[in-house]
């Protein structure tokens, strides 16, 4: 690995015009890795460009650093490297993949396990929480001090991804890095009042009519939402307003499974299962034609509603036997 | 303040039978710091026994170690020693003030501002994050390792007084200590599930009706919940299920005053205020007869409900002039 770093420095340190591309629909690790990056190298006297496929969630406005669209970047064609962050295939470039192509020098930074190392230099490290903790060491490596601004970039990169340290990729790693960050003086409480404590009026309406309709099976230790299609039109519901709904399902109290079953158009119902300790539920999305992890998994039925929560139900009940 | 550590240690080492008083009304930080302490000298082969006022809240069940009540301690009244642990002052102690009373030798470890620095020795360090801060300093101090089991205590202290590493509170030395912490392989998604993501249904449908009564005055930067006493006594609130509603409140996204306004009783209104940036909510308080601090504040009126909401509206509608 520390090779690997070591060439991936050497090309950085010969480049001169550089285009980072996070991948597409930007969360926080990539939007927060690539202006680390962008600012850290513009410090040496490099031309450095984001270039963002899609324009940013407003949650990530505040964060330090600027970028281009796909339509700026491609009249503008003479980047020599290209550095990729966060995107674990060609896929995640959208676009922007003729720009990749176009590079002289292609690198691959990322964590996740399914990279398909698609670049010519590859730094691959899935034990670390986020793209943000590799860039870190990278910056680091590169010996370009970690200003304010990088510090709020790479925090938010790394709170994101862990779910604010919550989540079991978090290691040791990940606070000694965010103990070196803090260093700086980030305003750590306002960052996560803006990325963790701010939500839409939408979102909170449609929590609260998801829990008015939390229903429960198996003496409490199956908890199901079910969000018809009208519900969602009438309170004017967007794909990700809905994300983190199982997880509330899961959270209640001697609750084992949590499920969500969405019906996202009639005749085309989503469902995700989220468990706490024992229930498999890749297992379950599999039985259903989907898939997923032991403790998150999902699939999407082709029926109507109440077809979908009976066949979901059965099969739920089944996993307790 | 080494000083004071090293002679806190002395008499520690000197000790031979300890009680550990954790203040009434156990939280996270009180009753981990607590627990982490007792383990930690129970290792050098002293006595220890941690003595609690009231039974430990639900969720912190899962925490390693053990205690027994006041009536227990009393009854064995020996204790050569005694250690206070994240009380600010002697009413912190309860019935256990007996206990306090009768030691020879009385220890008082905290991060409260207001700390009265009651005891023979007092090692009271505000800018650390949370007792469990202090603690791990200590045991580190006493040349004990730290286990796994200490290490989940202590990982609770400060994740809870911290609101999940969120608040500002939180330094560089909070996370390097939590770095220290996790190299002894702490399961802390469990954890942060048991302390952060599991809520009873009751809190649950308290926090439905709280958003369906959300209402927004001053062009959406004002958002008032009021919470009448018939819903709280249908839904079987208690005290402790209201909390972090205000904070829901100023959560909304544009929102700058987050209130809530909460009959107790008939007659008896509690009152509380958050502001993000720039409302002084300790102004309006103090205005009403309350206290508190620029960004948290709250105070009891003694009027029916429908008044409390004229007067709290009135001046928040003055703050924003």
């Amino acid at each position: 690995m520390m090779n690997e770093m070591n060439e991936i420095v050497e090309q950085i340190q010969k480049a001169s015009k550089i285009a980072i591309l996070p991948h597409v629909d930007p969360d926080g690790d990539c939007l927060g890795s690539s202006f680390a990056v962008s600012l850290a190298l513009q410090k040496t006297g490099k031309k450095v460009q984001v270039i963002l496929e899609n324009d940013r969630p407003e949650m990530f406005h505040f964060l330090p650093g600027s970028y281009i669209n796909y339509e700026a970047a491609e009249a503008n064609d003479d980047y020599d490297t290209v550095i990729c962050l966060d995107s674990g295939d060609l896929k995640r470039l959208g676009k922007r993949y003729v720009i990749f192509e176009k590079g002289s020098v292609t690198v691959n930074i990322d964590h996740h396990a399914t990279n398909t190392r698609y670049a010519q230099y590859n730094y691959v490290d899935v034990n670390a929480a986020a793209t943000g903790e590799i860039v870190y060491q990278f910056i680091h490596q590169l010996r370009i001090p970690i200003c304010h601004d990088i510090a709020t970039n790479l925090y938010v990169a790394i709170s994101t991804d862990t779910g604010g340290f919550k989540y079991s990729n978090t290691t040791a790693k990940t606070h000694a890095v965010i103990a070196e960050l803090m260093e700086t003086g980030i305003p750590i409480a306002d960052i996560n009042r803006k990325i963790f404590d701010t939500m839409s009026l939408v979102k909170l309406k449609l929590t609260a009519a998801a829990i008015e309709r939390i229903q429960f099976y198996h003496e409490g230790l199956i908890c199901v939402i079910v969000l018809p299609n009208d519900l969602l039109c009438d309170l004017g519901v967007t794909e990700d307003d809905t994300e983190g709904l199982t997880g509330l399902a899961k959270s209640v109290q001697g609750v084992e499974v949590g499920v969500l079953i969405k019906e996202k158009e009639p005749g085309v119902i989503k469902v995700s299962f989220r468990s706490n300790e024992y229930i498999d539920v890749a297992n379950i999305a599999a039985s259903l034609g989907g898939g997923g992890h032991k403790r998150a998994s999902g699939c999407t039925l082709n029926m109507n509603l109440d077809e979908a929560v009976d066949v979901v139900l059965k099969k739920l009940e089944e996993a307790f036997k």
